[in-house]
């Protein structure tokens, strides 16, 4: 199937994006979901794999998500055709021969890490190999929890908050906010690749906070870090500490206190957003875990208000210029990179379209 | 008063449409309602004479249907203009000299076999033999129900899903639904007039159904029939059977069991249809009527349904062609039929514009 | 600062507009408000001076009526930038020198008659002797009461509505209406300055009716008179009575009844108003002011439901023409009047636009 143009907004498409969680599909179950201006039917067969369809039946535009899952294909509830996991019509009730044009555009889906992963670019470039990992949450030294958050703003909002952590003593005030100027004040690196961004902050030798202290119990001193990783499109936030002088710095953290959050960001139109994320932490307390859990899902609930309030205002005036202060450059090295992308992809459609 | 063209949408002007039931509207009352696109109120007067006047008092823009029946005229409430029914200003206060230009687009109104019917083209052309009867709701034979559902969906798909009863098994197998392969098995007749579509299928000699059974006894076998019927813009669906051989298919049928649907499709906007109908059945027993009632408003619930999820997809990707299947045949030859009469529509209204 | 253009809509700019009321903003409170389609955040430093800035940060478009007042500024929840009472960062974290871009738009705003008064056009043009007084509001012998209502519907109409009160017998006829010969049958004179419109009704040696009589002694019959002002953006409505022969037409009236309504005429959008108005009266009894009061806020939301009615019928067809009747002069001379201001203001942007 060739490409197709989104219908709307601005989005890099040839990406792995996260589309949902495994455990949301049961066999049999069928959910419809928007991703990138697409509305998108996935479902699991009875034998258990997981497809992705574009939802809207070719015959009279119904959604297959109203539909049922019959064995291995999903069938429209409106006339009774039937599709399998890869969007050929193989049923038509009361008709022998089923015409070429029967089929439905399908997407690549794949589960991996605990993640349903979906190509929404030229299917032919699809490579799985090129799927973000995060293996937390298949260690058993972690415990981890999931959500969905239906954000009201553009995904780039999204991409913006996570790359620059300098608001949380604003935003977060109430929560995780703490010292402004412990935020300020440590150096931070920002380092970008081919298709990632990092920022890297590094405190060695402080005095551990209340939260790492009833997470897990340490000498004296410690090495913490907080690492910001960016890769289409997800973001990856390590933050911990080990006991000072223990390798922290040098990769072997097993020992330390981690929390990793995994921010899946996948726009659903040019104006609302999928905040598919996760929190892991190898904290040894049930009961700091749990803390950690919830603390999480209210301070991103923070974001997502302020979210929401800078789109209204974006939406009256797109074009309008903002200024960029000090603190922005882990979100400017991340738009840059996205714009890019972006541009690269623009062209490689250009280059590729019939003459 | 010469036409106007539509302020929207695709739709066939030069028509009767059905504007509501008689019974709505009490000496007094009056009621507004968006038809084609265009506010109108309907009123009755002291008298009892129902009209359809513009939603829109020529002063200050004010809906009419905020106002007063007075007498024979309705009053507006902003400034207390008042207009005969058909449209004309009588009376401004304080005023002597009422000016021509004070007046409201009148709609010719009747009403017919228990039905108000309205013209939305031009007045001129408006020519009462051709609305189309239904006398079953004036037969003492039959005892028949009303409904007006407001249908978040195009006007066309509510005839298409009329005009192809293939859809049954599927979306209403939990009412209505039955047996798949007899929807499909049985022989299909099209048949087009000038102004009409005709889908025609008989079942003869078979086994009756239980619901048949229990609206009304028969000896053995029956000769079933299933008629459907458009002329713009209704569609009659005839359902029934006799006793095999007695004259069912040579228009014997008093003696048999009746179920006639009529659909009135008036379209509210581009994107809503009121779907006035009624059910009108000749069962023997009260109880088995009640339940065609039940079970038919339900069904058509589902076919609403439908028709909104059908009209997400299709609104958000208006030109993206559809493929047609085998048992599409009564609907692609009703919408030929209404392409043909909208076209023809048009031509006449551009013939006929001032050069 | 230059004046911008407004986002959308047709508004008068260069005129003081009310905002709100000086008790809305105790010290370092803040409310987000929209006039004329700019967002705007009204706040109140903690010594006391209230300011009126864009409610868009120029950082990152986030709504400053979402963050704090700090002191004399008010500061940016998302990353803290803090802005004085004329729109300039003063603070940025962490970050030594400050942009002169860093900067948000200034509406001058200043306190009078207990109003908050704001000036919508070019900064440079605001002349606060211009300010329309309304001096009864800190007048002892008056009681008064206040409201905000929020009108789905544009300005214009407001206006219309206010300066004709021919419509009182129609909307009004459960509440204050009375008797439709007597508001259409006493003489009406209408005055037009540079920037005003004036309505006067006198009913000289009339009987008095009983809210009047409730509200203040009268020996016999009474010098009536109901006077309408505008001068943009706002109306007042001064009705009242002196007995017989006493200097009402004179202007004699502090021993006579008064009844002086204030009305505040704000666009937030093209489609959308506020309504800031109040009720002051010399009534001598509490119980009689009280009823004034709860009768003219129930009598406005009549007005109000008529407005917004009317709006949804305009807003469909915007161009279509509407017809005048005679009563209609007051309103009409002040539409006129508002036409030539706004080509003035067009006309005067258009000659200092750079070339």
């Amino acid at each position: 199937m060739t490409t197709q143009a989104a219908p709307g907004g601005d989005f890099l498409h040839d990406c792995w994006y996260v589309a949902g969680w495994p455990d949301e599909l049961k066999p049999g179950d069928r959910i419809t979901r928007t991703l990138l201006d697409q509305p998108i039917v996935l479902f699991r067969t009875e034998a258990g794999v997981c497809s992705a369809l574009e939802d809207r039946c070719c015959h009279r535009a119904m959604p297959l998500s109203y539909g049922t899952v019959a064995g291995e294909r999903i069938r429209c509830n409106y006339h009774g055709l039937e599709f399998n996991t890869v969007g050929i019509c193989e049923r038509i009730p009361a008709q022998a021969k089923i015409p070429s044009t029967a089929r439905v555009r399908h997407y690549p889906l794949v589960e991996q890490d605990s993640l349903l992963w979906i190509w929404m670019g030229d299917a032919d470039a699809a490579d799985t190999a090129t799927i973000p990992r995060h293996r937390w949450h298949d260690d058993a030294a972690f415990r981890w929890r999931r959500y969905h958050y239906a954000v009201d703003g553009n995904w780039t909002l999204l991409v913006e908050n996570l790359m620059d952590l300098s608001h949380l003593p604003y935003i977060h005030s109430r929560t995780i906010g703490g010292n402004p100027d412990l935020h300020f004040g440590v150096e931070t690196r920002t380092t970008r690749g081919e298709r990632s961004v990092e920022v890297v902050r590094h405190m060695p030798d402080s005095v551990p906070p209340p939260t790492y202290l009833a997470a897990r119990p340490f000498a004296g001193r410690i090495d913490r870090w907080q690492e910001i990783r960016f890769e289409p499109m997800v973001i990856r936030i390590h933050s911990g500490a080990c006991d000072a002088g223990t390798g922290a710095y040098e990769g072997r953290r097993a020992h330390g206190f981690s929390m990793i959050g995994f921010h899946g960001i996948t726009p659903e139109t040019e104006s609302r957003t999928h905040y598919f994320w996760s929190m892991a932490t190898n904290a040894v307390e049930a009961d700091a875990a749990e803390r950690i859990f919830q603390q999480t899902a209210e301070t991103f609930r923070e974001d997502q208000e302020v979210l929401e309030l800078q789109q209204r205002r974006i939406a009256a005036e797109p074009d309008r210029p903002l200024i960029d202060i000090a603190s922005d450059a882990g979100s400017r090295q991340t738009r840059q990179l996205l714009d890019r992308l972006m541009r690269g992809e623009r062209e490689r459609r250009l280059s590729t379209s019939p003459a």
